[in-house]
């Protein structure tokens, strides 16, 4: 039984991507998994290097807040992780109340600091007397309803439901395409199948010379290689030299991508590799087939021309 | 006399630092400042589209938790604004407590969240008892003290003076280098003078072709300037088109930069320029000077070998 | 009156082409021009180094054999030339005898062998039974006929005009579009005013490294210079050095040209300018102009968005 | 037996290529030589795309006068050809007389027109009183010094000892270290085996846009391929498209090169392969190995890290 870390308590939208992950059949290897609750992201990750757990779950993308940096940090430093599915759930809140509660009984929300500012003209439409008072989660903001300490919650659907809460609404975000995007992470394996739509994820570590990014991004677009996603951290470790994480699309097993992973071995001072996994929702041009270019050369090979 | 929005209450990090430019002289024009205290860095943004206030101090890079997104989504969308100048101060909380109050008598802690992670380690050898109460930020924490809501508060030495606290300690912070950069905003106006050590700022919007990128980083690095920072972001008004925010070493009179910039309103489909300033604390490779293919361009016109 | 050597005697193609350069109003400077021949492209061009000539009208370039070796390599080595204009003539040959003679009478054909090799199919359908005997130049197979060594000559309209031959044909040249570019050569001066029609002309000495080549031409590329020749050709002086001959179409007076040459100075280990000037017969893209680039520019920098 | 076709008449420079070729044992496939003396190159070339002869000895390169363009142009179109070896060889004359005659008795020196310029101060500091008479080729010098129409011939030493002539110098040219490069052309087939010093040919054809042949090179260049010629020729087929001639020091069978040629095959409107053969005298450097990177890849795919 597959034990998979994610972020508790029970009621995340963390265990929400979780279920979905499992429901879908995405966790590598079959069988029933054990969801396994901790305090945080980085403690779910260090649970997959210690084998506390097989897998964990983690957020890695906001489309509102941006790159979840715990977890690039986590996955850039220390023993190698890699990455084997991903799930992009929209953002959308329940506002939770105890059973039998409704909006005009309400004088207290209890709101995670992240979760009220992405609420916040919700609130003051729907609950413009009541006062929000902060809480350590989204699924905490729940228990803070079950516990009485406040008359409200901006939680999750999972967590009204785990906890026995009623919902005055669902749904509820003020900005729409709000969107999270949930990863997989386990100890490093054999990556899942080339599907044909597939993300390929990078860590590069160069010397910070001028021009030397765009070299090495080069090696991408000269073969046709989509980039999804490319960020800058200036490292800890040594200074003066900086990481980028880079996604594409295109799997190791495409022979473009093969090309540019080796190619960017010999250029970079580390490539860690993060993984080649399905993409959720199909965005960016798949990285051009060479059979025809193998054919040829192969009939260059035989002298057939 | 200049007004200045920033991130209030009074007593924040953001507050801080606003002091230090001022103090610096950084303020563009003469005389005093005004401190406009709002409620978040986006609201401190548009009280300077609307003129509201003449500058906004906000933060836009932290070392730990990355890019500030709010402060980016605001200066990459709507009437544009420049960035003037830059502050960066190392992030470091001072534990405030009421007047004749010690570490013996805490039994609860208010802390920003994001805060509270950054001193974790520190209240687990220092105050393993005590219990954390989500605070709404920072200077929140210091006036939940006062009000007498927790025992202690994460806090800042600005907020300890501003609200006539103690300090049980002073520098708290788990991670140490840990930074955050702030930038001073305004609306378009000639930039700083030149200095030799700059830093230029761009957002660029392009196609999501492959190579795109890369070939436009290519007009940056063929001409020697030095990248300090990358960071894509999907646009939410078009899909399938990201902004690539981009920092480099350079000011837009640096005859190299001049040109990488025209070249980069010609490739990509929009350039917005965020300003020209001095960098706070030097690193990386100041732009080639021109000066010598001048001359030699000039005796070519010339005739003169 | 400008002196203006050329390969004689006369009669040549370069003649005739010196004739068409004076005619047209190329040649830089009022007045009237003094033909001086030579016996060598190369004597020709030294006559313009020692200020024996003002000018030398040479061959560049020949679209059936290609480039002129002599006149490129005394373009590159030594004191600085310049070229000021171009000119493309057809190459047809006159087959041309005595006054009075006709095919019936040719038994013998004097022709350089470089130009038999070029009307063979023609002599063998016209003159079947005539013996080709080897001339010194394409002038010397009209002496030839002069003097009585051959019935017959294969050389030029201008030669027929000059020794008072006959013709028995006109335009006579087995491959049809077969042209030579000839080129007017002094000592470096201010170009010709830029017409938005010309060719620039570099030498480029570089070490030999991967890349290197491409990352030169990366800066005429990626500046949407059309390039409309390149050559390389191993350096005598310098072992595992080469110089490249790039030809392009653009004036140094045009701003992404200018760019260009000042990036090309810092990147190789020499540029030597071989001018710019009017094309002969425009093929090729002209430079973007840079103008509206130039305005947003002069517009951040003043602040006025 | 493999039959030879090359430029004759016997005596001439390619026959002494050739000579060297069969004594080296560069001629694939094991068995004796049968030398074929043809008019022309184009002829000799044509001759094996007819199956008239199994391989063809031509000039493709000479030091000083450059590329040997009907060599060039009769691999560039028409049905597939492919060299397989090349010789490079010291261009030196030999002064041949009639036996028993010595300098004294030369009035009249026949000459191949393009020899006589390269030993021309030779001959006025040696013979300077003789007259130069033109010869078809260096092999009828000789032939004219048979037949009488001349005291002495610049010719080869191979053709003194065919006909029987004795010789007044050897070795004689004016310009040390000029050399040529004769290649070996068969029809298509398996390239020789890679030896770690070989050379790839090719000829690109591409639109003639700013950029692509940057682009290109860059294929080659990005891959750490050393170009050893370049050289652009206008097509005559169709109006504004360029074929570019290419050589780089490689083998296809070198993993580098493979790539490069699929990434060419795939950017160029068309490759024309010219083979790949061993290095007469290695100058440029070999393609990286990937091994490393490849070793790297596998251990990616199989989880191994």
């Amino acid at each position: 039984m597959a034990r998979i870390a994610y972020l508790g308590p029970a009621g995340t939208f963390t265990e929400a991507a979780l279920i979905r992950l499992v429901a879908d059949g995405l966790i590598p290897g079959a069988g029933p998994a054990e969801p396994l609750p901790l305090d945080s992201t980085p403690a779910a990750l260090e649970a997959v290097r210690t084998g506390a757990a097989e897998f964990a779950c983690v957020p890695i993308e906001n489309s509102i807040e941006g790159s979840v940096l715990p977890t690039m940090d986590a996955l850039e430093a220390g023993a190698p992780l890699q990455i084997f599915a991903e799930l992009t759930l929209d953002v959308a809140f329940s506002i939770v109340v105890a059973a039998g509660r409704d909006a005009a009984d309400v004088r207290s929300v209890a709101a995670f600091p992240v979760a009220a500012a992405q609420v916040r003209r919700w609130l003051a439409e729907r609950l413009p007397g009541a006062t929000v008072v902060p809480a350590i989660s989204n699924a905490g903001a729940a228990l803070d309803v079950v516990d009485g300490r406040a008359d409200a919650g901006v939680s999750t659907a999972l967590a009204a439901a785990r906890y026995g809460l009623a919902t005055l609404a669902d749904g509820v975000v003020d900005e729409p395409n709000a969107r999270t995007r949930f990863v997989l992470v386990g100890r490093p394996a054999p990556p899942p199948a080339r599907t044909g739509a597939d993300r390929t994820s990078l860590v590069l570590r160069m010397a910070n010379e001028p021009g030397g990014l765009a070299a090495a991004l080069s090696e991408l677009g000269m073969r046709g290689i989509d980039l999804t996603r490319i960020e800058s951290r200036p490292t800890r470790r040594q200074l003066g030299t900086y990481v980028f994480f880079v996604d594409f699309i295109g799997h190791v097993d495409d022979e473009a991508v093969a090309e540019a992973l080796k190619a960017l071995h010999r250029r970079c001072a580390e490539v860690r590799y993060l993984g080649s996994w399905p993409v959720d929702n199909p965005a960016g041009a798949t990285p051009p087939r060479l059979d025809e270019a193998d054919r040829w050369l192969d009939r260059l090979r035989r002298g057939d021309r």
